[in-house]
């Protein structure tokens, strides 16, 4: 599967796939330069008067909750079905969700809706996503008696979909296999947005292949391995904002050799 | 009152508060990094629709005017009163008011529906917060006639809130007593976002303490040694993109020592 | 000519024009930082409640379509004719018309309501502004025919407005006069925001001359030197975030003699 995974990244410069995302306010900026970064083309409208023939366009569809509202919401929900329609990939990261109710009951909503191929959120996130099958083991993320591997693969059966959980160690399953990604750098919960371009980039590499379990693994380790570089040789005055530069070097850099020289995955489970 | 304020850093960092931030969508991204650069877990969301539930999560709320509409002001006055129905502490960032008739008239209607713990603002902010008291001595800040401290005393006074004014020197008032702060640089004035930040900060170091003064003092000192230690070493092609990264590299450093050695208090004065 | 403009460097950051900037979320941030470092005074707001007055205080008008939605149109419409009420300059950025109907539909609309001084955006963009008068010479910028300055000529004739055409040739042009400038580096198109923040440059110059033509050719040029600056000198590990910081800093360093040392302008035509 490797060499499967690192042929993507020529792939995704040759062609920058064109990665619609609608996404929050916060974090968009850092998701367009982190496309851009691995070679995608990315776009953010969201306005519901035009996400249909935007969509149209598109190679692939993030949807993000970080910031929804009702206007957003609309909007993910039209660009959701066309993209379904036109079998492109549609991703969800569903920010946030477990927070509010409101996140929780709309999450919910969306996808009785629309079909998401991956679904990247932390393990509390994936938890809420799927109600009370698994949550009852532990309320935070830390507490959970699960392993993200674990969860993942629960989490890819209830949804029918690939899902990614990240964290110290991320976990992708879509039910059958899981894959345990041992990379990362704790410097990547003090930057926001961090999850936000895991999932933009998990968009872009879906968007040359049909092997969308190959993009997950592709755009997670990318996130978690440029971590790892970011923060070597970090001088002695640097900090969270130098830290948060070298990340999206390190996407720009990343390439089949930087890949695979420095990717762990640690396990690969046949459930 | 140094040491209670230098223990705030370590405070910040070993409690993470929650600091939700209802702000504008030009600095939201440096509102959020500014955050956690100092420790906290910030969350931006607006929509009306959650912010009750969100504020009911948080340890202090901030509510910036910088891109105020119909839809954030809303949002701003449930969670408002949401924070003050749970006494935890509410800032206010009155950015541009003065520049336009609705922005003074909505941050007015806003006072009266919400009680802030803290106001931080630039000396022409604050001195149109207070409308023609002190506003006739002059127009414009350079043209004041009364310094910062004496501003913030007065504004504290009679908006029966903890004031605090930046700009080269910075002053903290609750209107029985001021600090002043002669930390900053000019190159602060360079980059968009430090005021909203330095309200940021001062949002996260209320969320640890009942000592909302110590916490106003320790938020926009910080951002103002940080703004010196950004611009120390500056090489000959640096400019402000280097500027701005290192000031968020600057806060995320920023500890007990840092602090004792860089802040410059120069008077403390009893009204 | 080139006299002229060099000496607009020192005007800018002498006079601080006010540049009201109606644009999107995606790089709202970026061109409030390029406006700051180039020595002008940004100010976001969009809200139709306030437009109006906010455009009262400012010395050039920004539009940008980059993610347009009713409300953004309806303050562009309110502004736009402030402005021209007021006779300050008002600059088009006409993001990704084309791409969606939508957006060419409303592109088209304003252009009715509101008169422009200056338009930037790509080949493509320009071409669709302009409808079927050039289009049929090809559909991405990559195949057109006509170079860019041919086609900013045409175009600034059809819509009586000075045209700037980007690329990795930049042209500007009025219908009588065109200039081209071979300045720039590829590492900008992995970059977003580098054309809003172009036309944020363009906005802040119009502000402090009368002669719009010369705040055209120094907006543009300043962002490809700039762009040739910062990827001077990239170290071994650099990538776009570091190029993306020395953008800014290039930008904030420019001045009289690091533009006429740089610019090549190559070519003046009078057609």
């Amino acid at each position: 599967m490797k060499l499967s995974i690192a042929d993507l990244f020529e792939k995704v410069r040759e062609r920058k796939p064109l990665v619609h995302q609608i996404t929050n306010f916060v974090t968009v900026n850092d998701c367009a330069n982190a496309t851009l970064a691995i070679g995608g083309s990315p776009v953010m409208t969201s306005s519901p008067k035009e996400v249909k023939d935007m969509v149209s366009l598109a190679d692939a569809l993030v949807l993000n909750f970080g910031t929804i509202d009702e206007r957003s919401l609309e909007a993910m929900e039209i660009a959701g079905r066309t993209a379904n329609s036109r079998n492109i990939p549609v991703i969800l990261d569903p920010v946030g969700v477990g927070a509010t109710p409101y996140r929780t009951e709309k999450a919910n909503e969306l996808l009785k809706k629309v079909s998401f191929q991956v679904i990247r959120g932390n393990a509390s996130e994936i938890q809420r996503l799927i109600g009370g099958e698994i949550v009852t083991r532990g309320v935070d993320s830390e507490e959970l008696e699960i392993s993200n591997a674990e969860l993942a693969a629960s989490a890819a059966n209830l949804l029918d979909s690939i899902i990614v959980v990240s964290g110290a160690i991320d976990a992708v399953s879509n039910g059958k296999h899981t894959t345990v990604i041992d990379n990362g750098n704790i410097l990547l919960t003090n930057v926001t947005g961090t999850g936000c371009m895991a999932t933009a980039l998990i968009g872009a590499f879906t968007g040359v292949t049909d092997d969308y379990y190959a993009a997950a693994v592709a755009g997670i380790s990318t996130m978690s391995i440029s971590g790892e570089l970011a923060a070597e040789n970090l001088q002695q005055n640097d900090g969270t904002g130098t830290f948060r530069v070298r990340l999206i070097d390190a996407i720009s850099r990343m390439n089949k050799e930087l890949w695979m020289n420095g990717v762990k995955i640690s396990e690969e489970i046949a459930n």
